[in-house]
C-alpha cells in the first residue's frame, strides 16, 4: 500500500513531550477554573448544519467542515453537488454556539446559574499557515443565566489566574462595554445601520494606527464628518488615562449610566480580588470582533506579543434565539494554541524527568518475572517506570530516552537510581 | 428560529456530574498508565478515506462519517453522487488504524520503543441503540516496537491495574494465542482461507453454547468432519482446568512451540507481578473480532457482565503494511464507555462534594467587592466556591445545589460554613 502517512491538511499530530506540555498546562487551567465554581460540560464534535448555520458564528460559517449525509439519505438527495443536499451535519467550529444549543435542551437539569467549562477540539477549513491549524483546542468558560456584574467579574477573575498560574505573569487585562461604543457610534453621527462596520475599522487602531483607521473608514463609505469626529476623539489625551473615570469624562458618554455604573463597579471589585497582581483597564477603543457581544467585552494581552491570549464578553441574546426566551450569558475563551506557543518558546519545561525512570534488563538473558518484580516495587516507591530491553549501545540508548523526558535509569541486578545526564562512561 | 435542541441522533450531551465521573475515572487510568512508562500521543479526528478504508477496520468502514470536500474540488467532482467523489477525508472509527500511520511518519522522532497512550473520540455511524453511541471514547495503550512477550505483560498488568484503581475488584483476566486457534482449526481439517469463518463462530461459544457453534459452523458451510473434531475437542472437561499445561495438553496444538512458551513466560510473570489481585487464564476458546491479530490475544471480564471491559492483543503485521517493514506491536483498549456504565451503575461517586461551597450573597444589598473578597478567601482553604446570588426561596437553592454536587454553603456575613444536607430550617 503506498500511502501518504501526513495528517490531514493543516493538522497535527502531537509527539509524548508536547501532549505533556499541553495537559500540564491545560490541568493548571482547570484547577483554577474548578475553585471559582466551574463545571466541565460536553456535548459532541458534530452538530446540525441548521444550527451551525443559524447566524451566530459570522466568517466561520463559511469555514465548516460538512458530513456527508449516507446510503439512503444521500442516495434521495438531488445529487446535483450542492452542499445543502449533501449534508446534514457539520464539525462545530467554536464551542458557543453548542452551549448554547445544550443550555437551550437541558437547562432544566442543569445547575442555576450554570457555570460551565468547555475544552476541547474545533474545526474550521480556514487556508493553512503558520500557527493556525483546521483542528485546534478551545478552552472556554460561560455563566450563563446572571445578569448582574457579578459574572464579568468571575470570569475576568478565574481566566487571569490561570493565565498567572501557568506562569504567564506579565498580563494586562483591558475591558470596554459595546453599549458605549454604540454610544460614541451615535453621537459621532455614524449611520445606525452601519456601527458594525464602524466597529471593524476601530478594532484595527493597534495595527495600522489612527491615520489608518481614518484612511479606512473613509474607504468604506462612511459619512466624512463622522470620521472626523471620531477621529479627533480618539486622539484625546485623555483616553490613554486610564482612570475610568477620567477615560468616560473623555468620551460623548453618559458617565452616570448603566454601562459607567457596571465598568466601575468591575474594576473595583476585580481590582480589590485580585491584589494587585494584574492591571484591569478600561480601554474605549476595544472591539472584538463577534457581532453577537451585548455589554462589556475584555481581552488579556501578555507582553508585547500583538494578539491577546483571551478573549470574551457579555452576550445576551444568542441562547433566546434558540429557546425562545432570554437568558443573560457571558464568556471568557482562552487561546490555548497560542499560550502552548508561548509556553514553548519559554522553554516549556519537561513533565517530570525527575520521575521518569528506564529500567534497563538484558532481554537475552533476565527473567522476566524478576524484571516486572523490579520495576512494580519502583513503581510503588512512586517511579513512572519504562521497562527497556539494554541495546547494544546503552550510552546512546540512555541519551534517547534523556531526549524524551525521562530523567533516570536503574540497571536490573544494580542497586543505584542514577540519573541520565550524569551516566557519562556508562558503554 | 425553529430549531431541534437535540445532539445529533446516536450522540450525547454529557452534563456536569456526568463529566466529572468520566473525567476521576480517566485520570485514575492515565495515573496507572503512566506509572508503567506510557505516555500520551494525540493525532487528529480526520484522516485520509485511503488510509481509513485501507483494509484493517473490517465492518467498521462501512461506518465512516465522510466529510464533504469543500469549494472548488467539491465542484470538480463528477457530482453523481458517488461517495468517492465527493469526499476525502473521514472521522476516525478507532484510534489502532491512525497510531499505525502516526508511527509510520514520526518514528525517528519517537521513543523507541514507543508506548503509547491514545484517548479520545472515536466515530461510527452505528445503528443508535441503548448503550451504543456514534460518538464515544477509546482509551488504549500500545507498546510499538517490542517483539518480546514483556509487551504482553506490561500491557495486561498495566490495564489490570487501572481497572482495579477503579475499584472494579472482581476482574478475570483471558488470555489465548491466535497462533493456537490457527495451529487446532488445522488440526480440526478447516479449510486455512476459511479460518477467519470459524474464528467467528467459535467466539460465540460463550452466547450460543456448544450446539450454537456446531450449528453455525455447519450453516457456514464447513466440512462436517471438521466440526465435529472441533465441538469434541471443546467438549473436553480439561479445558476448563485453568493450568496452563493441562490445557495445552489437551490440545492439539505443539505444546513445547514458541506460542505454549509464550504463554508460560506470560502467564507466570503476571502472576507473580500482580500478587494474586486477579487471576489470569488460559482460555483456547478466546478469539477477538479483529482479524489482524498475530500472536498472544487477551480480554478482561467484570465480574457477571456478559460484555468484556477490555480486549487487547498483538498485531505485528498492520504497521508494516503502511511503512513497509514490519514494526512489531501489541495493544489493550479498555471499554470506557463500558467501565463508566458499570460505575454510573454502582453510584458513581459525586466528585468531591466536600469541596464545593456556595456562597450565598444578596444580590440587591452586598457589595461585590466584598462577596469577592470572601469567595477569594475561601478558595485560598482550598473550597472550590461557587458565588451564588440567594434566591427567594433559599431552601430550594440549597437543595438544587446538593442535586448537582455542591456539598457546602456560607452565607456571607455569616461565620460557618455548613454542610447542605444539615441545612433544614432555613428559609
Amino acid at each position: 500500500m503506498t500511502i501518504d502517512t501526513s495528517p490531514p491538511r493543516g493538522m497535527r499530530d502531537l509527539l509524548p513531550l508536547e501532549v505533556e506540555l499541553r495537559d500540564a498546562a491545560m490541568s493548571r487551567i482547570l484547577g483554577v477554573y474548578r475553585t471559582h465554581g466551574f463545571r466541565r460540560v460536553e456535548t459532541p464534535a458534530l452538530e446540525s448544519l441548521k444550527l451551525l448555520m443559524g447566524g451566530g458564528g459570522g466568517e466561520n460559517e463559511k469555514l465548516i467542515f460538512k458530513i456527508l449525509k449516507r446510503g439512503e439519505k444521500l442516495a434521495t438527495s438531488s445529487g446535483d453537488g450542492a452542499a445543502e443536499e449533501l449534508a446534514d451535519l457539520g464539525l462545530r467550529f467554536d464551542l458557543t454556539v453548542p452551549l448554547a444549543r445544550y443550555y437551550a435542551h437541558h437547562h432544566a437539569r442543569l445547575p442555576h446559574p450554570l457555570r460551565a467549562i468547555q475544552i476541547g477540539p474545533v474545526w474550521r477549513a480556514e487556508r493553512p499557515q503558520r500557527g493556525r491549524y483546521r483542528q485546534f483546542t478551545q478552552c472556554d468558560i460561560d455563566i450563563l443565566g446572571v445578569e448582574s456584574e457579578v459574572a464579568e467579574v468571575e470570569l475576568i477573575l478565574a481566566t487571569a489566574e490561570a493565565l498567572l498560574a501557568l506562569g504567564l505573569m506579565d498580563l494586562t487585562v483591558r475591558i470596554n462595554d459595546r453599549r458605549l461604543l454604540v454610544s460614541v457610534a451615535e453621537r459621532c453621527g455614524f449611520a445606525p445601520e452601519r456601527f458594525e462596520s464602524v466597529f471593524i475599522g476601530l478594532d484595527k487602531l493597534d495595527k495600522i494606527g489612527l491615520d489608518g483607521v481614518r484612511a479606512e473608514l473613509q474607504a468604506a463609505g462612511h459619512h466624512p464628518d463622522a470620521v472626523a469626529t471620531l477621529v479627533t476623539l480618539l486622539g484625546e489625551p485623555a483616553l490613554g488615562k486610564g482612570q475610568v473615570d477620567d477615560v468616560l469624562r473623555a468620551l460623548p458618554v453618559d458617565v452616570d449610566g448603566a454601562p459607567a455604573a457596571a465598568l466601575r463597579t468591575v474594576i473595583r471589585a476585580v481590582g480589590e480580588a485580585s491584589a494587585g497582581r494584574f492591571p484591569l483597564v478600561f480601554d474605549p477603543t476595544l472591539v472584538r470582533g463577534m457581532s453577537y457581544y451585548t455589554g462589556q467585552i475584555f481581552e488579556i494581552g501578555y507582553k508585547d506579543h500583538p494578539s491577546s491570549i483571551a478573549g470574551g464578553g457579555r452576550y445576551d441574546g444568542m441562547i433566546g434565539r434558540i429557546l425562545g426566551r432570554d437568558v443573560p450569558a457571558c464568556g471568557f475563551s482562552i487561546g490555548f494554541e497560542r499560550i502552548v506557543a508561548i509556553l514553548q518558546e519559554q522553554g516549556g519545561a519537561v513533565a517530570e524527568p525527575a520521575r521518569r525512570l528506564a529500567l534497563i534488563f538484558d532481554g537475552a538473558r533476565d527473567d522476566l518475572t524478576e524484571v516486572m518484580a523490579s520495576a512494580q516495587r519502583l513503581r510503588a516507591e512512586g517511579y513512572l517506570v519504562s521497562v527497556e530491553s539494554r541495546s547494544k549501545r546503552l550510552r546512546k540508548q540512555l541519551d534517547d530516552l534523556a531526549a524524551h523526558g525521562v530523567g533516570l535509569y536503574l540497571v536490573l541486578g544494580e542497586t543505584d537510581v542514577r540519573p541520565i545526564g550524569s551516566a557519562v562512561g556508562a558503554s
